[in-house]
């Protein structure tokens, strides 16, 4: 299918969006009222509905991928149909193709303010991997809790080293979370029950399964970009508490499985592919079958703010960059199946805090407050340690070239206090 | 509705059968060749259909509840439900009652051998989380990885440690599993890609969550039974030398995540009733959310079998009971829950391996050859320290009254030799 070149898009995309033709990330949406979601991709301020546009016979091939509610279908049909739907919706969209910019009861039925929807999760989670593969958060964390010789544990240089998550409470952008109660250790004396002091947030990136594989059948290296649909943001909301006292010796659990956020658009792999660069060298050299493709990083810039309650706007507390990950998301999927642990459409794979060399680009208030040791500064002269209820921390994250931004909106939620 | 007194099925039920009208657990199977399960309950040598039997409309108030393929419905529906579901179906099989027993076409229709039909899933599994709450057990790992003076950590006699496990590769009792790969870290030296050479089974029991809750809100312990649909038996493979090379800090993962098999059918806690018990002593009290019922574990004798390539029956190699659970599973529930998590029906919560004081009654080849320090014995000369690949492992349990015995069949896997 013939790419208009240079690619413009009919509708006025506003400058910095990080909706441009180039982007056309999917998600899922409702009209106020409506009981079951559609599927859409987001360009500039508006939503098309992909729903829609695909019942109507203009997506060509496509063979109900967009019904239902959820992108597990799309997810699962796999690389080739990802790009002939993107192909097609870049045609569709382009200024030099009438079929939609000249047709203003096409665009009534099928472009919405995106204002004006509500978005749910994109997809039905059947398992939810989070790993822990920024080399400075794993340092930072273990110089806290073990001192800086015994800082990395021997295995990490070796493996991505990864844990099984929550699914069910995985939420999408803009959903409340509700501080967690649990069992907290005083310092002395006995455990006690009572809402988490030290809730915190991770600024992480995820990334969404296309084609599953069987179980038995590790997926290689080399054919993990067949399996990945796409990346969002998430936060991987700690209660550092209640995780220090429980997580010995099987892991994070309930400190964690209160509430993960991730941002409602998917930002497809091929619109983020001018972003690929290089990650942090490797050494020692990983074994075989984690061994690859030196230029498998991406520079996504990313940054945190916390809007506190009477604030207008949020005070941004780190800037990072996904590309400071040392161990790739190619090398997380094939590590997660050389078991043969199958994976399925629309399974969420997240990388971890992000942690940057300098501590501006601390990806926790765990390690921004150095363990609660030191203030935060906020605007107008507030400070944090930790995150308060009334608080909104907003994860926001985008990748930047001369000509166009990729952006993946926001992953952000409002803290209320235990009930 | 009237139960007849005393129950007798109209079937002929082989006496010690696991499946009497007492029990009445439920299931998905396939005839052979058909494309979709049917749901059903196993009654002697027979499954009734129950989807074809609701279809009848002689389940009375039953509305799709038993079609789709999985019990997630039926789950989601909640006690009184699942009661007069359970009472409709001792009318219809009773000796006294002749709509089935003498309409020998509807027979015909709605009963089919057991033996000639395929168990799978019953139950499309959201999130699967896996506890450790066999103080023997904990105890017994403890000791052998970091002495007798620290066998149990600090935590474990105040919350019922637990850990999100994978849902994707659980399987149904009769599915081969794969021996994994994986890196595996010699004594000396750096770690090396290659099969598990310690593989071994953990005997554990799980239950289904029916009706779930919001997430933010969570489930008591007083109306946790309101929430449990009933229980499995569960072999949670585990690779030992993969999970201690991976383990620290976040627990355990691909040790564990290329299979896990469940029994195939259901048995309600309605059924299990008769054979409530008293758990151990609970000694530190634990917290008010976690205190509760003290009747409020379940005598359900258990045993494990090691079946060799070469033989015709299994070798038992232990002997144990879910009653020796420390944490019961309503703390299991409320635990769980009181981060506001949210259960969704279907979601499985496991026991963790299930051993007692006894050596013959450890849950693990880990434990009963005291980490491959002795060979356990097998009949005719064989001996085991760990799982050898064509091996069969067959975990059975079953409750024994004077009258009837509840059983739960079996959950079975043969090891094939890693790819």
């Amino acid at each position: 299918m013939p790419t208009p070149s240079p690619l413009k898009c009919f509708l006025d995309i506003p400058k910095n969006s990080d909706f441009p033709i180039q982007n056309l990330p999917f998600g899922a949406f409702k009209r106020p009222g409506d009981s079951e979601p559609h599927l859409g991709t987001a360009i500039g301020d508006w939503v098309l509905d992909l729903t829609i546009l695909e019942s109507s016979g203009l997506l060509l091939n496509s063979d109900f991928l967009f019904q239902g509610g959820t992108l597990n279908q799309f997810m699962a049909a796999g690389k080739l149909s990802w790009r002939a739907v993107r192909d097609r919706l870049q045609e569709l969209l382009s200024a030099s193709t009438p079929t939609l910019r000249d047709d203003s009861a096409l665009q009534e039925r099928i472009l919405l303010p995106r204002a004006g929807v509500i978005m749910s999760l994109p997809a039905s989670i059947g398992d939810y991997t989070d790993f822990y593969s920024s080399r400075e958060h794993a340092t930072n964390v273990g110089t806290m809790f073990r001192g800086k010789e015994n800082a990395l544990m021997p295995n990490w240089l070796h493996l991505p080293v990864g844990y099984h998550g929550r699914a069910s409470s995985i939420v999408i952008s803009g959903t409340d979370v509700r501080r967690p109660n649990g069992q907290l250790k005083p310092e002395e004396g006995a455990p006690v029950y009572g809402p988490s002091r030290l809730l915190d947030f991770e600024l992480e990136m995820g990334f969404f399964i296309g084609p599953g594989n069987e179980l038995g059948t590790p997926i290689p290296l080399r054919s993990a970009p067949d399996h990945i649909f796409g990346m969002v943001l998430v936060n991987d909301w700690s209660a550092r508490d209640i995780q220090k006292w429980e997580y010995v010796p099987l892991g994070p659990f309930l400190g964690k499985s209160f509430a993960t956020t991730i941002s409602p658009w998917i930002v497809t792999m091929d619109a983020l592919e001018p972003f690929r660069c290089t990650g942090p060298e490797q050494d020692p050299a990983p074994l075989p079958y984690l061994k690859g493709d030196c230029e498998a990083s991406y520079d996504i810039k990313l940054e945190v703010g916390i809007r506190p309650a009477e604030a207008s706007d949020v005070s941004i507390v780190s800037r990072s960059n996904f590309r400071y990950m040392y161990w790739t998301i190619c090398q997380q999927l094939a590590h997660h199946t050389v078991n043969g642990c199958n994976m399925q459409p629309g399974d969420l794979l997240a990388s971890g805090t992000i942690s940057g060399s300098d501590p501006g680009s601390f990806g926790s208030m765990l390690e921004l407050s150095w363990k609660g040791s030191k203030a935060v500064p906020l605007d107008h002269g507030e400070e944090r340690k930790f995150i308060q209820d009334g608080d909104t921390v907003v994860l926001r994250g985008w990748c930047e070239s001369e000509h166009f931004r990729i952006g993946f909106g926001e992953a952000s939620g409002l803290v209320l206090p235990a009930i």
